[in-house]
């Protein structure tokens, strides 16, 4: 869908961002033999045209007391109200993710917490938006993947 | 849980590195009055004690023509097999996330795909690995929320 | 059920027109050895006794652009609306096919839209009529079969 | 996704044809203000393409003696199975749709029969399918709407 | 629970009974090697006693054009409702059996209908009773079992 | 579907039957004025086509000690096998009722037990015949409704 | 059921015991104004004749680091191993209850754990036993009422 | 998370009690080489720490007439009233256990009852408290283990 085109270098140039954002452009320069002004202005094409949104820190949440992640599935009284209660989610800094969905949900949460007891009153915050008629709650026991890198390799690999 | 304590100048660097991992640690400096070289060893001791694990680029997946997302539930003939099946879902780059799950999956997928006709491919995928037995898939109409910086400026704050 | 009594004549007539509406009489009826003037006659009976109720044109709705179809169930406050639902559902063009149900479902509808976002907006469609309390959805990854001349020249040969 | 672009002229044949597959070119003609010549060409162009795939004859089933109408969600052992499972599913002229489907089932089916009797034998003929490990069904009491051509008006009202 | 004892000689009056509650005192008696006046005086006594409550015909309902028959799990708003609901649906003929059962239905009723139409309407009937706020219907393909003898038998043969 | 017609005398003679099995044929006779042989007649006729199946005593299982009435759905692993479990089902005589369904059950029982402990034997000799996979069970709190007079009647009336 | 009649001193003891269970029967004499040794031999009947099976001690688990309650419902390939499960999950000791159950469950059982990670550990112990096909769990979040006290008492009031 | 450190004569001593909340000190002290008065300062300590909570006699609630056990899952109407609802579940005393769980259920209770009839009062008086808008109800066929001892054993022998 994308009507701007990226070419091989730009691809070279995000599959090392992507393994390190924090990566000297003069590094990626000396690795592409091209100069950093170029890898500066071509990043900035990217930036600009929306392809590249940002970048994240990787945190390891346990080792900051937050290991309880849960999903919730949100029920709501009609989904008039799926704009209204988003805004209220979005309020709660605990839910990092949420989807409108198909399927017996409406809404559906990705939570991270401290422990049981924290996990239940961010619940029960979801719970208490007006709108927000029932929730269901899937505890994780262990997060196995969480690593979009994968995928984004793969995608450019695709594209060239 | 973590026997590495932050001070507040911890949290005041991971406040700026949190918005943009980008940031030049000299600006960092600059703003909280220290020198570029302290910013440097408080990021080095908060990378080895584990707490940074890494960073991560965001990229505009519906530009790039990866606009489908779903949740796919996974049931196992017997939970002996889950360490042998994550290892064959990690094998699939279209798998951004996976869980092992309370209530009725026994793991728990996210997943990015190009159009409806790819996520069946991805799906399928999935299904084929021995020792899974089933799959069940809750497709994403809207991601409209996904952002942890919210919960990593709460963290600290509530540290603080 | 029918009173309408169909003879062997009507069944081959009824043959050919399952396989292509736009056959020309003269061509049925030189197949089968009778006027063309016979064949129309056959065919004004059969459609004025209700038996034959119209044709339909087979599109390609990937071609056109609507390659997202989905089941929608549809759980009513009360049943006493369902009437008044049904008249609602039907000022939706992308609704195709509703039933009233048994099971979990008042209603179960089947849409075909553009892509997932205007799924979305089809759903909260029905999701916004009055009476409707909550609907739940399936997604096709593939029609793999939509075919109802089998079923068509099954009838006919089980007649004779 | 089309390249094949239709223009206003094939809007107004197609929406012709719509309401009656079996009207004269030389009708449509006179009310285009075009030559019978032209229809035809047009209507050649747009079968060729693959929009126009075919047409259909609109029976009344009840008249028929087939007033059951029952659908029917399909699990597998294993979606490695799906495609030869579809395959005998054709085979059962009894079934006139079937979806590839997301959400609890793998294939999901619409069935025509003559009584509850004449179902439960199609629903064995499923269940019989290797492969199949169970099914489960939901009958309609009523098929309210099953009509393609308010959706096809829209598709091209739309693309003027 | 019965304080009323029963002795050999009621079970075997029963046993015949059982069989045929058309069965002639005289033969009883004759079988029984009694007279047929106590044959009588054990009857009324276990009819006084409340272990004999009556008699039913047994009718071919298929023959009867009562031929489709479904099971209706009815939903309340509120428990306290169960009384009153049950009162209506006890004026509902077609309702032969209903119990306030445990699981996910508050209410579970048994019915006998004409046809696919007809069970619409008698559910529907259900369905618009004051407190009933959803049901499900589960469809018999096939009365497979219906008989009471066996077990009265098996009674009868265990208290001996 | 019964080729056999029941005039008005005969309904008459079924109301009075359905109210009491054991009504002598003489109190019938003179009720709707006629001979006591043309009742005989008649109720042979009926029975003899089919119409009267035979005629049930009924007790009240509390005061004999089966109190525990329960609904128990039945999968089987494959519905090739409904036929043979039918039969070893119809061997335990605390199964009244079986029915094969649609939906989420392959057979569908009611039983009677003396009490929990009953109850649990007779669901496990189900759950033991070969080709069963599981059962899911649904107890009754009250038999609220069970009487098929009330339709018998109607049906009668109707047919008047 | 029991036939050992409990009388009103035997109430006044068993309401002191339940309260205290270490209360000294010198204590419960004076209160009753009974001796010391009515007391012991009224506990030693009870206790003979099995309405008192033992004490237990209360301990607060998240005092000692196990604030982890689940319940988790166990599903059987086949009810005739349920005995044979049972053994093997009375082996594990972080089972504190398991009951034989109607529904969806064979088995439910309610575990203890330290947290999320030892839950897991716990969980596939329950799965990995010979027989259990799956096993679904429901997490507590809070244990708000664990008292058997006011059972008892009520029960002793209610034989009174 | 205790910060009160229990050595191992306190796990012995716990050891000892937790077989027999009744054993004297006396005994314990012989036992453990220890004075009585050491025994009796050691439990003092861990009553006052909060490690032991009380004791709770264990009575046969078969012998006493109460036999039937049910898990009931409550769904509310909004969980700001679940603190409500607990206290009014808490007057009733044959709710000896209730959880505030995840999963389907806002609310799962443990009930015993005298039997099917009393324990629909029972979940009625639940059904009835306002807030509570459904509950479900799995009853126990058996209760198959209900001991707390091993896992305490467990408890202190890892803490050694």
């Amino acid at each position: 869908m994308s009507k701007f085109r990226l070419d091989e270098v730009d691809h070279q140039i995000l599959d090392m961002l992507i393994d390190n954002t924090r990566i000297p452009f003069t590094d990626i320069a000396k690795k592409l033999l091209i100069s950093a002004g170029t890898v500066h202005v071509r990043v900035k094409k990217m930036e600009d045209s929306g392809i590249i949104t940002g970048s994240s820190l990787s945190l390891d949440y346990e080792k900051l007391g937050y290991s309880f992640i849960a999903y919730v599935g949100v029920f709501l009284n009609n989904t008039s109200q799926t704009k209204f209660v988003l805004e209220r989610i979005n309020e709660i800094p605990y839910v990092t993710v949420a989807h409108v969905t198909t399927g017996k949900f409406n809404i559906f949460c990705k939570i991270r917490a401290k422990d049981t007891k924290h996990a239940k009153d961010v619940i029960f915050m979801i719970d208490d938006i007006e709108g927000v008629y029932r929730t269901e709650t899937m505890i994780s026991l262990e997060e196995s993947i969480n690593d979009k890198k994968r995928l984004m390799h793969t995608i450019f690999q695709e594209l060239d």
